[in-house]
């Protein structure tokens, strides 16, 4: 899989991709991230990427050009190189459709990808009309960029390719997979001062009755936190 | 307002809290954001911070020491030198309460918090009993580590502490603020090739109708799009 993120901060993705599963990912050539700076794309000579609103208002917003320029030449690229198309073009963008682990699971499974992060009050309209397949929000919360959705949205997809983290089974296991929340988990020692003991049915040896104990501790847990995602079922 | 965030992977961070208005926040005293590395409070000697669950199951589960007594010297720091309590001690998990906009104007007003990312399969459920005073999810979507949650949250709360943002009227111009998408934007030039122009009435210099045509847009917007927003008005 190859995703192309572009952003006014190339800067940032840096420790973020280098780091952790995202960087083994791709040192296992499961996937390929290349972030590409807007700014290289502008023909403004003082390289700037936006300007001020028609009709006025605060903030300033994205171009049209430096945009346009930057996918017509990855496009051109990937089609040169390899003969292949976009599958999508994200716009990270606080009203587009909610990312969810359904949509995250989908994207894993396509072979090209772009990113393109919003920054400063947005894009200029005309770009989502024309070259967006698809708008994406990870949240209703506003944040100074789409750079920490973009990388929300890889790290999301890249962690459910297969091979991608090591344990196949602990990404199976995750809660919303199954559509319900994980049970409450516990680790060494039994007993720690001032923090109690963990259930005894988890030391009991029986893995049949410990699985029905996660069973009946998940539902629970899902009907009195999230009783939404019952429902969704 | 302190940020003091808990973390098996500090050099995550890095990037995203010098750059951007985080950083501006920063340098202009606003917040000031400290990364702790959690293995530098664990007692065992290989420098670990996890083990295996009881019970059986895949993954790895965070230990109560370690984080114990990291939270444990923090709050006793922040008594010594400030006489200040922390407000919150958050946990990031996909099964918490979703983090939305109200939420993070509410922690910007808040003096101390601690984010205590999860790794791994998460932490024990202990933790969770004693020592979190609140769990939040970014969204129904599971991510490799409970870092990208914590600069998410921290990115939403720090643009809303006023002087955060230059032009504070373009925070409060963002959708959600209202409980209405943003009207669609445009910016120079007025006609692009093979895009299109701006509406008409974008340029038409009266500012009374102008508002009015962005309200409307904005609340068609936000029924076709997100008509969940309205509802909840």
């Amino acid at each position: 899989m190859r995703i192309d993120i572009i952003t006014v901060l190339p800067d940032l993705f840096g420790s973020f991709f280098d780091e952790s599963i995202i960087g083994r990912a791709q040192k296992k050539g499961l996937v390929e991230i290349h972030v590409h700076n807007l700014r290289d794309y502008t023909k403004d000579k003082h390289k700037r990427v936006d300007d001020y609103p028609f009709g006025g208002g605060s903030g300033m917003i994205m171009q049209i050009q430096p945009i346009a320029d930057c996918i017509a030449f990855l496009k051109e690229k990937l089609m040169t190189e390899k003969g292949e198309e976009y599958d999508e073009i994200i716009y990270t963008s606080p009203d587009g459709g909610l990312f969810s682990q359904p949509v995250a699971n989908e994207l894993s499974q396509k072979k090209n990808i772009i990113i393109l992060c919003g920054h400063y009050k947005g894009i200029d309209q005309r770009v989502r009309d024309k070259l967006i397949t698809r708008e994406l929000s990870v949240g209703d919360y506003v944040l100074t960029g789409g750079e920490l959705p973009a990388a929300v949205m890889t790290d999301a997809i890249v962690r459910v390719i297969p091979g991608a983290i090591g344990d196949s089974q602990a990404a199976l296991d995750d809660c919303f997979q199954d559509g319900l929340l994980a049970p409450p988990i516990y680790t060494r020692p039994a007993n720690y001062e001032g923090f109690g003991s963990v259930p005894e049915i988890l030391l009991c040896g029986d893995p049949k009755k410990i699985r029905e104990w996660e069973i009946q501790q998940a539902i629970e847990r899902t009907r009195s936190l999230r009783p939404n995602l019952l429902d969704e079922k």
